[in-house]
């Protein structure tokens, strides 16, 4: 095992949005008390981000996997399915605030920018105060405010890093309609890999892994869940996805609360090939609150 | 039971959209051979569709909810918990064929208009055929149509209707990158509504249901599937969507393939009430291919 000098992550840009906000986060935590040096790569897309990692850009990728308002973040999981390549090293949990940026007034905003995921999460309180507006999605969080800064009718959904990076003034803070808005997001690496990137003592609480059941039989579903559930081992989340062949046709991903060297979790993954068709371990990693 | 002779049916508009052909689909499939007239009234959002249902400004909406490729639309199965006052009442499968429209030619695009799940499903096409434009997302497959009468390096993903119905060129036909492309739809209207909305003799055949099973203890949802496969009835689908109260608290949507009114079906909903703090039934209803 060896600690890489100089390492890039890569991370859902560009800079101001919440993915930003996590990697900086994660780097401070990384890198405190030793003298090494990160590189913060921004790329457009979740997709591109993951392949920098899967192609060798970049080391470490930082990505959103869920939100507790609006659920999972479903191109992450398809992802890490399809290139196969990549392992969970850490996951973060971080709170969720939303502002409103505007160089305007309230009364004279007549658009609204964001990310469809930041507008939603904001329904509530933009159809109380900004009944009229038109709102208007965009890729991230702060692809919107080029235009705010150029039009005085204009908002913005987005971070307090946003209106610090772009100097834009914030009209209301915490505009979240629930108050406990979290994103998980996850640190990733190539799974053949053997840098150990925290050099930290935290435990292993939490695998991911997906399946395939493959034939739509009753109860096939439950004979997977059963092999977790006799060993008294928590699942902390299941998600289907599209298989992506038929309507109908689903992956499962199942996040276990234990670490997959630990008895009772190598033993159930032995017995679960029973009961799966394709089986994928995405790692054993622990939570770290931001 | 009577067959109201006028009816309002909402759907996720404007004019142009999947939802406007489903719709389309349906009200040629019910009105065939009766002399009964309906209105289509396209809403902006899903929730806006669902909503005028609830407030009985119509008498059915058209929403979608599931894609082959994407998975589920998320606001409608939140909408359908939170509302608490819609039955569906018949699914439609329609496939989905993604066309691009321009007024320019393809080596002069240089920004691509459209819904981010259509802009999704055409990836792989967009990256090898038009690898340098700017993919712009919209609230609606037609909602970029306005920018692409007007602007030569403009394009859009949208229907082939939608090409009719703007009156634009068709450069490219079926540029999705999986050809299985399927999106399911839902017809709903008020649960307490008696009317027989199609006079069919189609047989019910899925119930939809969707519950909270409370503590996050090993196999909470095991207890719940296992009620099911112990009876033979199989499930087409399990969702699961955060409950927002916090994060790693889940609501779980599931589809049997079986009709409420069955033996088997009642016997096991009495079970599951031991299960689950919250349990809502969403109806049952037939499957047409459309």
């Amino acid at each position: 095992m060896h600690l890489p000098l100089e390492r890039t992550i890569a991370y859902l840009g560009p800079p101001g949005t919440y993915t930003e906000q996590a990697a900086l986060a994660y780097v401070s935590w990384v890198t405190k008390g030793t003298g090494h040096s990160v590189i913060l790569c921004p790329y457009p897309s979740i997709a591109q981000t993951l392949r920098a990692v899967a192609q060798g850009e970049a080391q470490l990728a930082v990505v959103p996997v869920e939100n507790s308002i609006e659920g999972s973040v479903a191109i992450t999981l398809d992802m890490l399915w399809q290139l196969d390549a990549l392992q969970i090293q850490l996951a973060l949990v971080m709170p969720i605030i939303h502002s409103l940026l505007s160089r305007g007034s309230l009364s004279g905003i007549q658009a609204v920018y964001s990310h469809p995921q930041a507008l939603a999460q904001c329904q509530g309180w933009l159809e109380q105060f900004l009944p009229n507006v038109q709102l208007i999605p965009t890729n991230s969080t702060t692809e919107g405010l080029q235009q705010v800064e150029q039009d005085l009718t204009a908002g913005a959904v987005a971070s307090l890093r946003a209106a610090q990076l772009y100097n834009l003034p914030i009209l209301a803070k915490a505009i979240n309609d629930y108050p406990d808005n979290c994103t998980r997001f996850w640190v990733l690496a190539q799974r053949q890999s053997e840098t150990d990137y925290h050099q930290s003592s935290l435990l292993d609480t939490h695998t991911s892994l997906a399946f395939n059941v493959g034939a739509n039989v009753p109860g096939a579903l439950v004979k997977p869940l059963q092999v977790f559930a006799q060993r008294g081992i928590n699942l902390s989340r299941i998600e289907s996805r599209p298989s992506k062949r038929a309507l109908g046709d689903y992956l499962f991903f199942i996040d276990l609360e234990a670490d997959v060297n630990s008895e009772p979790v190598l033993s159930s993954l032995t017995e679960l090939t029973a009961y799966t068709d394709i089986l994928k371990l995405f790692g054993s990693y622990s939570v770290l609150h931001i």
